[in-house]
């Protein structure tokens, strides 16, 4: 199974709360980052609780993907509570294909800086 | 040149202030996106402009790139005036590679939401 391959069927799993195949696609000792807010989460087990605590009636589509080799990187939507919010995410596999370290970030709304209205427009 | 190969060019091209190769690398009609603010920039010119006349002592280096055919996706730290941010940047590369879109997403530090302590480590 090539990189994107793989990265599509974890959303498609997560989106189904399958998660007997999601843990499949997980090595053992995968890592979870998110570096905005500082927090990791270590091995299958605990990663798996993570995603099926996960609070809300939360959905996903993927947006975008690329993979190569081991590598591989998503842009999502995830809808909380009706609400769209994007997602990305970088991917490293281990030799043997399975996840072994996911870096998550959560893109929030901000204000554009002046001085750029002369090159920009807003929608 | 592979998709990997011209956005680590690009990215090079940024940090050292070479627009003429970084125009070289985008395409006429090119459209950038930023999604959190919903600000979009169309055209070589504007966006070449809006990197030339981006403001502070601001530096790139390049932590994750992946790219497959015509797409391609990188994790960078940007530190502007000493202090270093992620970027996180989608790019779609036309028929004959050039840059034909841009959609970049600027994550900002926050808490984490309270109820997932038995899971994570901070750091």
């Amino acid at each position: 199974m090539s990189a994107e391959a793989t990265v599509l069927a974890y959303w498609a799993a997560c989106e189904a709360r399958d998660w007997e195949r999601f843990g499949t696609l997980l090595a053992d000792d995968m890592v979870y980052d998110l570096p905005q807010t500082r927090e990791r989460i270590h091995g299958r087990a605990a990663y798996l609780r993570f995603n099926q605590e996960y609070p809300g009636d939360w959905h996903v589509s993927v947006v975008r993907a690329v993979g190569d080799g081991r590598r591989a990187a998503t842009l999502i939507t995830v809808t909380v509570d009706g609400t769209p919010t994007p997602a990305t995410t970088f991917f490293d596999l281990d030799e043997s294909g399975l996840i072994q370290a996911i870096t998550d970030f959560w893109p929030e709304p901000y204000d554009p800086p002046a001085g750029r209205e002369h090159l920009v427009q807003r929608y």
